[in-house]
């Protein structure tokens, strides 16, 4: 019998667990200390939640099925509805703004690939019920704060920003009317994906001229510093306020002291219908992985849940091509497994009756201690087998257990001394 | 459109989430400082997985579905079959023993009761590769010593011990056939939930008499202590080894002190088949809900997921009815929500432009450091704001912001101080 994982998923043995408890462990940190608080829903949710913001052709990328009362279900592939559902259902009594964090497991029923599991964990981070420049410049901020928690510094990554509204203010000035503005953004989105001919053609479908499409194009791959919008509105021609909502994006992130992370780039479209004002990505600066976090402002979700209006900006990070990229850098630390403070051995029959009583009480004094399944008294036998364990110290029991004291050595430094076993915990604890 | 959790299901707003934090971290500070590593696996596994321990009949307990292949999979219902798996996969290569924990959430297709949700959470507690009463007593002491964690105490609860070889022993000795062993258990477990005729009438199956029943009833509704297994073997006419399994886990309970939270109750039988020596429950002590945790030895199982014969022993302790047994006792803390270190405010606009960098380089310090979304620079509302947020301390910032400093005030004492922003770490930091 060969029994394994399903395709897509991991098991995760005791050292991929301690990276994956050190990921999670800084995902919960960092946004403790930035303000969010953590919430979680149900693992599987009805199908029809699912299908209020992605439609019908949602379905075939779920892992779905019946409950016993046959109403159809799946598994959650992605957050935000079971968020949506949560803030709508409890929207006046939330103190605003809701500035919230979780990290689920998710999953897609895809082919898997690299940087793409059907079972992944993802930090998500959201902020609604304001519409202000600050929330968005939140969450960019604690999704920088994170990567730079983990070893990360600007040569490594780019934050990349856009605005709903600054492109459709480019493409209007273009010359694309409001029919074709989805169209538009639809062909900006798969830009990279088809060919330059397929890409001219449908530009011209938009109702643009060449010289037009060259220079929708040049504006789209240009890339923008923080705090250069001078550049971006002169080359187009404004001297207005038409940019004002990504300018109060701008200043904050000026404020925040974030800029080196950061570039606008306008070629960023994040193709989900319903963002409405920004929307950022985090890559890898050499652009070799998937995005490693994306998300943006969706001012209108909360109402299609039947919620009360309410703006929100959020985004999404997941596990696979953060952990892929940190690899990459070298920054995956060789063992952060929890390491025991105190090994404690028996030497003699006589401390092998202590053993037992020792033990349990330094654990309930919160010490990581551990005793050996073997029978033997040999004490090198045992303190290898204290060494193989990473311990920082052992304590002997001898004869001289019975007069409640054993000898503490410092697996490190080799010293050795005789202690109280009332004194082990504080000796031993970190 | 109304939209809700599925039945059965939970919804974690904050107030909710930090509990389940609290006892998560209690489940996982406590399994570390006994020696257990974490693991984890796959949401969902093939369906096959779920057959090899539980037969055709788990089918209709579980959400399943198919994958894109048609391969049969379903969301866990346990973790067993998981750990079972991984373990074979890798017994040679992993240290024996193998120390586990892990705290998988588990869905089951039940009708939704007190105590029994749909979707909850498990604490799963394991040992594996050696057949030694240390292993044993180790399980039973690291789930009282969470037990101990949260505020209960041994008159809240009881740790209820059996010994499948004891009891076929004595059942053995009343004259029970090995061939109607099976059936003498099956009925052993459903003593308290069938009436007293039926009692009689499939004890006489057994081949039983009457006195013999009311000996078997007995002796299985007598409660031992720990440390006075003389009185069972002398009641059972014993003075061999019969009872040496039995014994060398006293002998263990003893050593590690925890013999006041136990009792021997051979009426604890544990229906699932697979156990092959100790089991053991925990209950809230007047008995008035659902076992909080239960467990024992199931040396058999790891052949049976075709590793190599791997002795074991664990235990799985739910989140659902150890929260309703902390609720009744008032161990439930009030708020266990993590607290803002400060509450960044300010008083004037030149304060204001310093207030985004002075919160980044807070939040990066490690300061859970908040800001208000709220325009105004009235203090004594933004303090209310920060007061309300139960924040520790807010940082004022005026025109002396410009030159590095403002003003940090104790909102517990109401102290107030002028402080250089880069000393505000050290001073707010717990």
């Amino acid at each position: 019998m060969k029994l394994q994982a399903p395709k897509g998923t991991r098991d995760f043995y005791p050292h991929d667990m301690a990276w994956r408890n050190h990921l999670h462990d800084a995902w919960r940190r960092v946004s403790i200390r930035h303000g969010f608080e953590q919430v979680d829903g149900p693992i599987f949710e009805t199908l029809d939640l699912y299908k209020v913001k992605s439609g019908e052709g949602i379905v075939s990328e779920l892992f779905h099925f019946e409950d016993r009362g046959g109403r159809g279900m799946a598994i959650r592939p992605e957050f935000t509805p079971t968020l949506a559902r949560m803030v709508a259902a409890q929207a006046n009594a939330l103190p605003k703004p809701i500035k919230w964090f979780c990290t689920p497991n998710l999953c897609r029923a895809e082919r898997p690939q690299r940087g793409r599991l059907r079972e992944f964990f993802q930090w998500n981070v959201d902020i609604l019920g304001s519409d202000a420049a600050v929330a968005d410049a939140e969450c960019i901020l604690v999704a920088i704060d994170l990567l730079q928690e983990l070893g990360l510094k600007p040569e490594h990554v780019r934050v990349k920003i856009s605005h709903r509204q600054t492109v459709r203010h480019i493409l209007s000035l273009l010359g694309v009317s409001d029919e074709k503005m989805e169209d538009a953004f639809d062909l900006l989105d798969r830009r990279d994906k088809i060919e330059p001919e397929a890409f001219q053609k449908r530009a011209g479908e938009l109702g643009l001229d060449e010289p037009r499409v060259a220079r929708f194009d040049q504006t789209c791959r240009y890339k923008y510093k923080v705090g250069s919008l001078g550049g971006l509105k002169k080359s187009l021609g404004i001297d207005g306020d038409e940019l004002a909502a990504l300018e109060a994006l701008d200043q904050q992130l000026l404020d925040f002291g974030i800029a080196d992370w950061c570039e606008y780039d306008l070629g960023i479209v994040r193709g989900l219908a319903y963002y409405t004002g920004t929307v950022f990505e985090v890559h890898e600066a050499t652009g070799v992985e998937r995005a490693m976090a994306g998300g943006g402002r969706y001012d209108q979700l909360i109402e299609l849940f039947g919620g009360p209006a309410t703006p929100a900006v959020g985004f999404g990070m997941g596990d696979v091509v953060l952990t892929n990229v940190l690899a990459d850098k070298g920054l995956i630390p060789e063992d952060v497994s929890p390491r025991p403070d105190v090994y404690v051995l028996a030497a003699t029959e006589a401390g092998g009756h202590k053993l037992g009583g020792v033990v349990a009480s330094l654990r309930q004094q919160g010490v990581h201690a551990r005793l050996s399944y073997r029978a033997t008294r040999n004490i090198s036998k045992l303190l290898k087998e204290a060494g193989s364990a990473r311990a920082r110290f052992a304590l002997i029991l001898d004869d001289e257990a019975a007069n409640g004291t054993g000898q503490l050595k410092d697996l490190e430094s080799g010293e050795q001394e005789i202690v109280k076993f009332d004194a082990v915990a504080r000796r031993v604890k970190v």
